[in-house]
Protein backbone atom coordinates (compact mmCIF):
# COMPACT_ATOMS: atom_id res chain seq x y z
CA UNK A 1 0.00 0.00 0.00
CA UNK A 2 0.97 3.42 -0.88
CA UNK A 3 2.11 5.78 1.91
CA UNK A 4 1.08 9.15 0.02
CA UNK A 5 2.51 11.85 1.42
CA UNK A 6 0.76 14.29 -0.68
CA UNK A 7 -2.44 13.66 0.23
CA UNK A 8 -1.60 13.40 3.93
CA UNK A 9 0.29 16.76 3.33
CA UNK A 10 -3.01 18.44 1.95
CA UNK A 11 -4.86 17.09 4.33
CA UNK A 12 -2.98 18.70 7.27
CA UNK A 13 -2.27 22.06 5.53
CA UNK A 14 -5.92 22.55 5.20
CA UNK A 15 -6.61 22.09 8.86
CA UNK A 16 -3.92 23.95 9.61
CA UNK A 17 -5.72 26.77 7.42
CA UNK A 18 -8.47 26.68 9.43
CA UNK A 19 -6.60 27.07 12.68
CA UNK A 20 -4.57 29.78 11.72
CA UNK A 21 -8.36 31.91 10.41
CA UNK A 22 -10.06 31.12 13.36
CA UNK A 23 -7.08 31.49 16.06
CA UNK A 24 -6.19 34.75 14.06
CA UNK A 25 -2.53 33.77 13.58
CA UNK A 26 -0.27 36.38 12.31
CA UNK A 27 3.26 34.42 11.74
CA UNK A 28 5.83 35.25 9.18
CA UNK A 29 8.46 32.92 8.53
CA UNK A 30 11.76 34.35 7.82
CA UNK A 31 14.34 32.10 5.08
CA UNK A 32 18.34 32.64 4.52
CA UNK A 33 19.45 31.33 1.68
CA UNK A 34 23.45 31.68 1.14
CA UNK A 35 24.25 31.34 -2.46
CA UNK A 36 22.30 30.39 -5.36
CA UNK A 37 22.05 26.22 -5.17
CA UNK A 38 19.31 24.82 -7.55
CA UNK A 39 17.73 22.66 -4.87
CA UNK A 40 17.86 25.01 -2.52
CA UNK A 41 15.56 27.18 -4.72
CA UNK A 42 13.46 24.57 -5.41
CA UNK A 43 12.79 23.50 -1.53
CA UNK A 44 12.23 27.17 -0.79
CA UNK A 45 9.77 27.51 -3.58
CA UNK A 46 7.97 24.87 -2.01
CA UNK A 47 7.79 26.06 1.45
CA UNK A 48 6.45 29.56 0.25
CA UNK A 49 3.68 28.10 -1.93
CA UNK A 50 2.43 26.16 1.34
CA UNK A 51 2.56 28.90 3.41
CA UNK A 52 0.97 31.17 1.08
CA UNK A 53 -1.97 28.50 0.88
CA UNK A 54 -2.29 28.55 4.45
CA UNK A 55 -1.81 32.42 5.58
CA UNK A 56 1.21 32.60 6.78
CA UNK A 57 4.31 35.42 5.72
CA UNK A 58 7.06 35.05 4.37
CA UNK A 59 10.03 37.40 4.24
CA UNK A 60 13.26 35.78 2.32
CA UNK A 61 16.61 36.91 2.83
CA UNK A 62 19.03 35.58 -0.22
CA UNK A 63 22.25 36.38 0.56
CA UNK A 64 25.93 36.58 -1.84
CA UNK A 65 27.71 33.13 -2.29
CA UNK A 66 30.39 35.09 -0.20
CA UNK A 67 28.68 36.23 2.27
CA UNK A 68 30.87 36.13 5.23
CA UNK A 69 29.71 34.19 8.42
CA UNK A 70 29.59 37.04 10.57
CA UNK A 71 27.19 38.89 8.44
CA UNK A 72 24.67 35.95 8.46
CA UNK A 73 25.05 35.97 12.18
CA UNK A 74 24.03 39.51 12.07
CA UNK A 75 21.37 39.20 10.31
CA UNK A 76 20.13 36.04 12.50
CA UNK A 77 20.74 38.48 15.66
CA UNK A 78 17.96 41.03 14.05
CA UNK A 79 15.62 38.15 13.13
CA UNK A 80 15.60 36.59 16.94
CA UNK A 81 14.89 39.91 18.39
CA UNK A 82 12.32 40.65 15.56
CA UNK A 83 8.41 40.52 17.24
CA UNK A 84 6.93 40.06 13.69
CA UNK A 85 9.28 37.07 13.04
CA UNK A 86 7.52 33.98 14.12
CA UNK A 87 10.55 31.19 12.71
CA UNK A 88 13.78 31.50 11.04
CA UNK A 89 15.54 28.90 8.44
CA UNK A 90 18.87 29.23 7.30
CA UNK A 91 18.71 26.63 3.65
CA UNK A 92 20.88 23.96 3.96
CA UNK A 93 23.66 23.68 1.91
CA UNK A 94 25.47 27.06 2.70
CA UNK A 95 29.15 27.80 1.23
CA UNK A 96 31.99 26.57 2.89
CA UNK A 97 33.00 29.70 4.47
CA UNK A 98 30.18 28.94 6.81
CA UNK A 99 29.42 26.49 9.40
CA UNK A 100 25.97 25.46 9.46
CA UNK A 101 25.72 23.95 12.57
CA UNK A 102 27.57 26.25 14.55
CA UNK A 103 25.39 29.11 12.63
CA UNK A 104 21.99 27.78 12.13
CA UNK A 105 22.49 26.84 16.11
CA UNK A 106 22.61 30.74 17.02
CA UNK A 107 18.50 30.19 15.79
CA UNK A 108 16.62 31.31 19.21
CA UNK A 109 15.23 28.19 20.26
CA UNK A 110 11.37 29.25 19.81
CA UNK A 111 12.10 30.51 16.28
CA UNK A 112 13.82 27.34 15.58
CA UNK A 113 11.25 25.86 12.53
CA UNK A 114 13.98 23.06 11.30
CA UNK A 115 15.01 21.98 14.91
CA UNK A 116 18.22 21.94 14.71
CA UNK A 117 19.75 23.76 17.86
CA UNK A 118 20.97 22.61 20.37
CA UNK A 119 17.79 23.36 23.29
CA UNK A 120 15.64 21.68 20.75
CA UNK A 121 17.84 18.37 20.03
CA UNK A 122 19.24 18.39 23.60
CA UNK A 123 14.70 18.15 24.51
CA UNK A 124 14.51 15.87 21.73
CA UNK A 125 17.10 13.35 23.32
CA UNK A 126 15.22 13.96 26.72
CA UNK A 127 11.93 12.93 24.94
CA UNK A 128 10.91 15.89 26.12
CA UNK A 129 8.56 18.56 23.84
CA UNK A 130 10.52 20.34 21.65
CA UNK A 131 10.25 21.63 17.45
CA UNK A 132 11.60 18.54 16.18
CA UNK A 133 13.36 18.40 12.86
CA UNK A 134 10.85 18.23 10.12
CA UNK A 135 11.42 15.73 7.89
CA UNK A 136 11.20 13.63 11.64
CA UNK A 137 8.32 14.33 12.21
CA UNK A 138 6.92 13.86 8.77
CA UNK A 139 8.27 10.21 8.87
CA UNK A 140 6.47 9.83 12.42
CA UNK A 141 2.79 11.55 11.39
CA UNK A 142 2.90 9.53 7.93
CA UNK A 143 3.74 6.16 9.76
CA UNK A 144 0.84 7.52 12.53
CA UNK A 145 -1.94 8.34 9.84
CA UNK A 146 -1.71 5.21 8.45
CA UNK A 147 -2.04 3.45 11.74
CA UNK A 148 1.50 1.46 11.23
CA UNK A 149 2.43 1.17 15.34
CA UNK A 150 6.19 2.19 15.93
CA UNK A 151 6.79 0.73 19.91
CA UNK A 152 8.12 -2.07 19.74
CA UNK A 153 8.67 -2.30 16.08
CA UNK A 154 12.55 -3.02 14.61
CA UNK A 155 13.24 0.69 12.99
CA UNK A 156 16.29 0.33 11.04
CA UNK A 157 17.53 4.02 9.58
CA UNK A 158 20.15 3.47 6.99
CA UNK A 159 21.96 6.82 7.02
CA UNK A 160 22.80 9.17 10.34
CA UNK A 161 23.20 12.49 9.26
CA UNK A 162 22.57 15.56 11.30
CA UNK A 163 19.20 16.52 9.20
CA UNK A 164 17.43 13.67 8.97
CA UNK A 165 18.72 10.21 9.88
CA UNK A 166 20.44 11.51 13.52
CA UNK A 167 17.68 12.92 14.80
CA UNK A 168 15.05 10.41 13.68
CA UNK A 169 16.91 7.39 15.72
CA UNK A 170 16.43 9.57 18.84
CA UNK A 171 12.81 10.27 17.79
CA UNK A 172 12.15 6.79 17.51
CA UNK A 173 13.76 5.55 20.62
CA UNK A 174 11.34 7.94 22.46
CA UNK A 175 8.70 6.28 20.58
CA UNK A 176 9.92 2.56 21.75
CA UNK A 177 10.87 0.96 18.43
CA UNK A 178 13.88 -1.00 18.69
CA UNK A 179 16.40 1.23 17.06
CA UNK A 180 18.97 0.13 14.22
CA UNK A 181 21.50 2.69 12.66
CA UNK A 182 23.30 1.48 9.74
CA UNK A 183 25.98 3.70 7.57
CA UNK A 184 28.50 3.93 5.20
CA UNK A 185 30.81 1.76 7.81
CA UNK A 186 28.06 -1.12 8.16
CA UNK A 187 29.21 -4.75 7.49
CA UNK A 188 26.43 -6.75 5.60
CA UNK A 189 23.61 -4.01 4.74
CA UNK A 190 21.48 -5.83 3.63
CA UNK A 191 21.57 -8.36 6.48
CA UNK A 192 20.47 -5.68 8.82
CA UNK A 193 18.46 -4.31 6.69
CA UNK A 194 16.37 -7.77 6.03
CA UNK A 195 15.49 -7.48 9.98
CA UNK A 196 13.75 -4.34 10.04
CA UNK A 197 10.08 -4.06 10.10
CA UNK A 198 9.87 0.04 9.37
CA UNK A 199 13.02 0.36 7.28
CA UNK A 200 13.99 4.31 6.33
CA UNK A 201 16.38 5.20 4.35
CA UNK A 202 18.13 8.43 4.02
CA UNK A 203 21.31 8.00 2.60
CA UNK A 204 21.03 9.65 -1.15
CA UNK A 205 22.27 7.06 -2.96
CA UNK A 206 20.26 6.44 -5.97
CA UNK A 207 18.50 2.92 -5.70
CA UNK A 208 20.23 1.74 -2.67
CA UNK A 209 17.64 -0.60 -1.28
CA UNK A 210 17.18 -3.54 -3.35
CA UNK A 211 14.61 -6.27 -2.70
CA UNK A 212 17.54 -8.53 -1.06
CA UNK A 213 17.31 -5.30 1.80
CA UNK A 214 13.74 -5.90 2.71
CA UNK A 215 11.74 -8.45 4.60
CA UNK A 216 8.64 -9.35 3.07
CA UNK A 217 5.87 -7.18 4.47
CA UNK A 218 8.09 -4.50 5.91
CA UNK A 219 7.54 -0.83 5.50
CA UNK A 220 9.44 0.79 3.83
CA UNK A 221 10.60 4.79 3.82
CA UNK A 222 12.43 6.46 0.88
CA UNK A 223 14.00 9.71 2.08
CA UNK A 224 17.00 10.25 -0.10
CA UNK A 225 17.01 12.32 -3.03
CA UNK A 226 19.34 12.09 -5.72
CA UNK A 227 18.87 13.62 -9.53
CA UNK A 228 20.17 11.54 -11.93
CA UNK A 229 19.97 13.08 -15.26
CA UNK A 230 17.67 15.22 -14.33
CA UNK A 231 15.28 13.18 -12.26
CA UNK A 232 14.92 12.84 -8.61
CA UNK A 233 15.60 9.33 -7.96
CA UNK A 234 15.47 7.74 -4.04
CA UNK A 235 17.47 5.43 -1.79
CA UNK A 236 14.76 2.69 -2.77
CA UNK A 237 14.29 0.92 -5.99
CA UNK A 238 10.96 1.25 -6.01
CA UNK A 239 9.80 -1.52 -8.71
CA UNK A 240 12.10 -4.11 -7.10
CA UNK A 241 10.94 -3.62 -3.55
CA UNK A 242 7.12 -2.25 -3.84
CA UNK A 243 5.94 -5.95 -4.14
CA UNK A 244 7.32 -7.07 -0.86
CA UNK A 245 6.48 -4.69 0.92
CA UNK A 246 3.21 -3.83 3.35
CA UNK A 247 3.44 0.28 2.92
CA UNK A 248 5.61 1.93 0.86
CA UNK A 249 6.65 5.72 0.22
CA UNK A 250 6.69 6.61 -3.83
CA UNK A 251 9.50 9.16 -4.23
CA UNK A 252 9.07 12.13 -4.89
CA UNK A 253 5.13 12.45 -3.52
CA UNK A 254 6.07 10.30 0.00
CA UNK A 255 8.21 12.10 2.69
CA UNK A 256 9.14 15.70 0.48
CA UNK A 257 5.40 16.87 0.88
CA UNK A 258 5.47 15.73 4.93
CA UNK A 259 8.27 17.16 5.58
CA UNK A 260 6.53 20.94 3.71
CA UNK A 261 3.50 20.05 5.87
CA UNK A 262 5.61 19.76 9.08
CA UNK A 263 7.94 22.35 8.62
CA UNK A 264 3.99 24.51 8.42
CA UNK A 265 3.23 22.70 11.51
CA UNK A 266 6.15 24.01 13.34
CA UNK A 267 5.71 27.69 12.24
CA UNK A 268 1.91 27.32 14.19
CA UNK A 269 3.69 25.82 17.09
CA UNK A 270 6.56 28.23 17.00
CA UNK A 271 4.11 31.05 16.85
CA UNK A 272 2.27 29.59 20.31
CA UNK A 273 5.57 29.26 22.04
CA UNK A 274 5.72 33.30 21.75
CA UNK A 275 8.76 34.01 19.60
CA UNK A 276 11.04 35.79 22.04
CA UNK B 1 39.04 -13.85 27.49
CA UNK B 2 38.92 -11.88 30.12
CA UNK B 3 38.35 -7.97 29.90
CA UNK B 4 40.08 -7.07 33.40
CA UNK B 5 38.47 -3.23 34.43
CA UNK B 6 40.55 -3.35 37.39
CA UNK B 7 44.05 -3.99 35.53
CA UNK B 8 43.31 -1.33 33.25
CA UNK B 9 41.77 0.81 35.92
CA UNK B 10 45.28 0.23 37.79
CA UNK B 11 47.45 0.83 34.70
CA UNK B 12 45.33 4.96 34.04
CA UNK B 13 45.51 5.92 37.67
CA UNK B 14 49.20 5.50 37.51
CA UNK B 15 49.76 7.25 34.50
CA UNK B 16 47.25 9.98 35.56
CA UNK B 17 48.89 10.48 38.99
CA UNK B 18 52.77 10.80 37.23
CA UNK B 19 50.91 13.53 35.20
CA UNK B 20 49.20 15.39 38.02
CA UNK B 21 53.07 15.34 39.98
CA UNK B 22 54.99 16.21 36.73
CA UNK B 23 52.17 18.98 35.70
CA UNK B 24 51.70 19.95 38.75
CA UNK B 25 47.92 19.73 38.49
CA UNK B 26 45.70 21.27 41.23
CA UNK B 27 42.30 19.74 41.10
CA UNK B 28 39.89 19.30 43.37
CA UNK B 29 36.50 17.36 43.13
CA UNK B 30 33.09 18.45 44.41
CA UNK B 31 30.69 15.58 45.23
CA UNK B 32 27.27 16.70 46.31
CA UNK B 33 25.18 13.54 48.02
CA UNK B 34 21.71 14.42 48.69
CA UNK B 35 20.48 12.47 51.30
CA UNK B 36 21.97 8.82 52.53
CA UNK B 37 21.58 6.07 49.35
CA UNK B 38 23.46 3.19 50.87
CA UNK B 39 24.96 2.44 47.16
CA UNK B 40 25.67 6.29 46.61
CA UNK B 41 27.77 6.17 49.35
CA UNK B 42 29.91 2.93 47.96
CA UNK B 43 30.46 5.05 44.78
CA UNK B 44 31.34 8.16 46.79
CA UNK B 45 34.13 5.99 48.72
CA UNK B 46 35.42 5.19 45.61
CA UNK B 47 35.99 8.26 43.88
CA UNK B 48 37.22 9.60 47.27
CA UNK B 49 40.04 6.30 47.33
CA UNK B 50 40.66 6.92 43.56
CA UNK B 51 41.50 11.08 44.22
CA UNK B 52 43.61 10.17 47.07
CA UNK B 53 45.49 7.72 45.09
CA UNK B 54 46.71 10.03 42.34
CA UNK B 55 46.41 13.58 44.32
CA UNK B 56 43.05 15.25 43.50
CA UNK B 57 41.64 17.03 46.39
CA UNK B 58 37.78 16.13 47.36
CA UNK B 59 35.06 18.45 48.93
CA UNK B 60 32.20 16.81 50.05
CA UNK B 61 28.70 17.98 50.46
CA UNK B 62 26.71 15.87 52.37
CA UNK B 63 22.82 17.64 52.46
CA UNK B 64 19.83 16.57 54.01
CA UNK B 65 17.35 13.94 52.49
CA UNK B 66 14.88 16.65 52.24
CA UNK B 67 17.00 19.17 51.04
CA UNK B 68 15.15 22.02 48.91
CA UNK B 69 15.80 21.44 44.87
CA UNK B 70 16.41 25.70 45.14
CA UNK B 71 19.21 24.92 47.44
CA UNK B 72 21.09 22.37 45.49
CA UNK B 73 21.26 24.93 42.63
CA UNK B 74 22.71 27.47 44.89
CA UNK B 75 25.13 24.89 45.77
CA UNK B 76 26.17 24.57 42.50
CA UNK B 77 26.01 28.44 41.59
CA UNK B 78 28.73 28.80 44.25
CA UNK B 79 30.36 25.86 43.12
CA UNK B 80 30.54 26.80 39.69
CA UNK B 81 32.49 29.82 39.76
CA UNK B 82 35.08 28.81 42.68
CA UNK B 83 38.12 29.40 41.12
CA UNK B 84 39.03 26.37 43.09
CA UNK B 85 37.01 24.20 41.81
CA UNK B 86 37.76 21.91 38.93
CA UNK B 87 35.08 19.66 38.81
CA UNK B 88 31.35 19.07 40.26
CA UNK B 89 29.16 16.11 40.27
CA UNK B 90 25.59 15.33 41.72
CA UNK B 91 25.66 11.82 42.84
CA UNK B 92 22.43 9.97 41.56
CA UNK B 93 20.01 9.15 42.37
CA UNK B 94 18.45 11.85 44.09
CA UNK B 95 14.94 12.43 46.24
CA UNK B 96 12.00 13.06 44.54
CA UNK B 97 11.42 16.58 45.09
CA UNK B 98 14.64 17.08 42.67
CA UNK B 99 14.89 16.91 38.93
CA UNK B 100 18.47 15.45 38.55
CA UNK B 101 18.44 15.87 34.65
CA UNK B 102 17.67 19.70 35.61
CA UNK B 103 19.95 20.31 38.46
CA UNK B 104 23.02 18.40 37.04
CA UNK B 105 21.96 20.65 33.77
CA UNK B 106 23.08 23.59 35.65
CA UNK B 107 27.02 22.30 36.18
CA UNK B 108 29.09 24.51 34.50
CA UNK B 109 30.13 22.49 31.15
CA UNK B 110 33.46 22.88 31.82
CA UNK B 111 33.35 21.47 35.87
CA UNK B 112 30.73 18.76 34.19
CA UNK B 113 32.25 15.70 34.89
CA UNK B 114 29.66 12.73 34.51
CA UNK B 115 29.39 14.51 30.90
CA UNK B 116 25.03 14.94 31.45
CA UNK B 117 24.88 18.59 30.41
CA UNK B 118 23.20 19.66 27.68
CA UNK B 119 26.52 21.10 26.40
CA UNK B 120 28.32 18.24 26.66
CA UNK B 121 25.73 15.92 25.55
CA UNK B 122 25.21 18.31 22.15
CA UNK B 123 28.74 17.97 21.33
CA UNK B 124 28.70 13.98 21.59
CA UNK B 125 25.93 14.23 19.53
CA UNK B 126 27.49 16.29 16.80
CA UNK B 127 30.84 13.95 17.18
CA UNK B 128 32.71 17.12 18.87
CA UNK B 129 34.94 17.27 21.63
CA UNK B 130 33.28 17.07 24.94
CA UNK B 131 33.09 15.61 28.53
CA UNK B 132 31.90 12.30 28.04
CA UNK B 133 30.03 10.07 30.33
CA UNK B 134 32.26 8.18 32.41
CA UNK B 135 30.74 4.66 32.07
CA UNK B 136 30.51 5.36 28.57
CA UNK B 137 34.11 6.66 28.24
CA UNK B 138 35.40 3.46 30.24
CA UNK B 139 33.58 1.09 27.71
CA UNK B 140 35.23 2.26 24.95
CA UNK B 141 38.44 2.60 26.75
CA UNK B 142 38.44 -1.08 27.73
CA UNK B 143 37.66 -1.92 24.06
CA UNK B 144 40.64 0.32 22.88
CA UNK B 145 42.59 -1.47 25.57
CA UNK B 146 41.69 -4.96 24.32
CA UNK B 147 42.26 -4.14 20.83
CA UNK B 148 38.70 -4.39 19.75
CA UNK B 149 37.24 -3.35 16.32
CA UNK B 150 34.29 -0.86 17.16
CA UNK B 151 34.14 0.23 13.50
CA UNK B 152 32.23 -1.70 11.44
CA UNK B 153 31.18 -3.72 14.13
CA UNK B 154 27.54 -4.38 15.44
CA UNK B 155 27.12 -3.16 19.05
CA UNK B 156 23.64 -3.90 20.24
CA UNK B 157 22.84 -2.16 23.98
CA UNK B 158 20.07 -3.64 25.73
CA UNK B 159 19.09 -0.45 28.42
CA UNK B 160 18.63 3.56 27.10
CA UNK B 161 18.87 5.08 30.20
CA UNK B 162 20.51 8.90 30.25
CA UNK B 163 23.55 7.23 32.19
CA UNK B 164 24.76 4.38 30.10
CA UNK B 165 22.75 3.39 26.84
CA UNK B 166 21.85 6.84 25.05
CA UNK B 167 25.12 8.53 25.59
CA UNK B 168 26.80 5.09 24.59
CA UNK B 169 24.21 4.75 21.56
CA UNK B 170 25.91 8.42 20.46
CA UNK B 171 29.30 7.36 21.48
CA UNK B 172 29.18 4.29 19.43
CA UNK B 173 27.96 6.11 16.71
CA UNK B 174 30.84 8.23 16.64
CA UNK B 175 32.72 5.34 16.40
CA UNK B 176 31.61 3.89 13.41
CA UNK B 177 29.69 1.30 15.02
CA UNK B 178 26.10 -0.17 13.26
CA UNK B 179 24.46 0.50 16.70
CA UNK B 180 21.23 -0.91 17.68
CA UNK B 181 19.40 0.27 21.09
CA UNK B 182 17.04 -2.49 22.59
CA UNK B 183 14.67 -1.71 25.73
CA UNK B 184 11.85 -3.04 27.74
CA UNK B 185 9.44 -2.72 24.64
CA UNK B 186 11.68 -4.70 22.36
CA UNK B 187 10.44 -7.86 21.13
CA UNK B 188 12.65 -10.60 20.30
CA UNK B 189 15.43 -9.57 22.62
CA UNK B 190 16.87 -12.87 22.34
CA UNK B 191 17.68 -12.44 18.64
CA UNK B 192 18.08 -8.93 18.46
CA UNK B 193 21.30 -9.66 20.48
CA UNK B 194 22.21 -12.51 18.83
CA UNK B 195 23.17 -10.60 16.14
CA UNK B 196 25.77 -8.40 18.29
CA UNK B 197 29.56 -8.47 17.64
CA UNK B 198 29.78 -6.25 21.12
CA UNK B 199 26.82 -6.75 23.21
CA UNK B 200 26.35 -4.58 25.95
CA UNK B 201 24.08 -4.84 28.53
CA UNK B 202 22.80 -1.46 30.93
CA UNK B 203 19.48 -2.55 32.10
CA UNK B 204 19.93 -4.13 35.85
CA UNK B 205 17.91 -7.48 35.92
CA UNK B 206 19.81 -9.99 37.43
CA UNK B 207 21.10 -12.50 34.80
CA UNK B 208 18.83 -11.19 31.80
CA UNK B 209 21.78 -12.07 29.47
CA UNK B 210 22.01 -15.95 29.11
CA UNK B 211 23.33 -18.28 26.76
CA UNK B 212 20.36 -18.24 23.99
CA UNK B 213 20.93 -13.70 23.32
CA UNK B 214 24.67 -14.58 22.75
CA UNK B 215 26.59 -15.02 19.37
CA UNK B 216 29.65 -17.37 19.45
CA UNK B 217 32.77 -15.58 19.56
CA UNK B 218 30.74 -12.06 20.77
CA UNK B 219 32.45 -9.17 22.85
CA UNK B 220 29.88 -9.45 26.39
CA UNK B 221 29.71 -6.30 28.50
CA UNK B 222 28.11 -6.19 31.54
CA UNK B 223 26.80 -2.77 32.59
CA UNK B 224 23.81 -3.80 34.91
CA UNK B 225 24.28 -3.36 38.84
CA UNK B 226 21.76 -5.27 40.97
CA UNK B 227 21.76 -6.28 44.64
CA UNK B 228 20.22 -10.20 45.51
CA UNK B 229 20.79 -10.69 48.68
CA UNK B 230 22.91 -8.49 49.20
CA UNK B 231 25.77 -9.40 46.55
CA UNK B 232 26.25 -7.80 43.13
CA UNK B 233 24.74 -9.26 40.38
CA UNK B 234 25.50 -8.01 36.73
CA UNK B 235 22.92 -8.49 33.59
CA UNK B 236 25.10 -11.45 32.74
CA UNK B 237 24.82 -14.97 33.49
CA UNK B 238 28.36 -15.31 33.37
CA UNK B 239 28.43 -18.56 33.52
CA UNK B 240 26.37 -19.34 30.71
CA UNK B 241 28.14 -16.74 28.19
CA UNK B 242 31.59 -16.60 29.30
CA UNK B 243 31.91 -20.23 27.37
CA UNK B 244 30.60 -18.28 24.09
CA UNK B 245 32.41 -15.03 24.28
CA UNK B 246 35.36 -13.88 22.76
CA UNK B 247 36.25 -11.81 25.65
CA UNK B 248 34.05 -10.82 28.40
CA UNK B 249 33.80 -8.40 31.29
CA UNK B 250 33.53 -9.60 34.56
CA UNK B 251 31.09 -8.28 36.97
CA UNK B 252 31.87 -6.83 39.36
CA UNK B 253 35.83 -5.96 38.20
CA UNK B 254 34.79 -5.05 34.79
CA UNK B 255 33.52 -1.53 33.49
CA UNK B 256 32.78 -0.01 37.36
CA UNK B 257 36.62 0.18 37.89
CA UNK B 258 36.83 1.57 34.62
CA UNK B 259 33.82 4.35 35.53
CA UNK B 260 36.08 5.34 38.23
CA UNK B 261 39.50 5.74 36.52
CA UNK B 262 37.50 7.78 33.96
CA UNK B 263 35.81 10.02 36.30
CA UNK B 264 39.71 10.58 37.28
CA UNK B 265 40.58 11.30 33.64
CA UNK B 266 37.26 14.15 33.01
CA UNK B 267 38.62 15.55 36.05
CA UNK B 268 42.20 16.33 34.89
CA UNK B 269 40.34 17.26 31.13
CA UNK B 270 38.35 19.60 33.59
CA UNK B 271 41.51 21.45 34.68
CA UNK B 272 43.00 21.43 31.51
CA UNK B 273 39.56 23.09 29.98
CA UNK B 274 40.41 25.86 33.00
CA UNK B 275 37.32 25.57 34.88
CA UNK B 276 35.26 29.05 34.89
Amino acid sequence: MLLDGKKVRDEILVKLQEQIMQEKIKATLAIILVGSDEASQIYIRNKEQACAKIGINVQKYILKEDTLEKDVIKLIDKLNKQEDITGIILQSPVPKQIDFAKVSGLINPHKDIDGFTKENTYNLYLNKKCLMPCTVKGIITLLNYYDIPIAGAHVVIVGRGNIVGHPLSLAMLNLNATVTVAHSHTQNLADICQRADILIAAVGKPKLITKEYVKKGAVVIDVGVSRVDGKIVGDVDYAEVAPLASYITPNPGGVGPMTVAMIMENIVDAYKLGGI
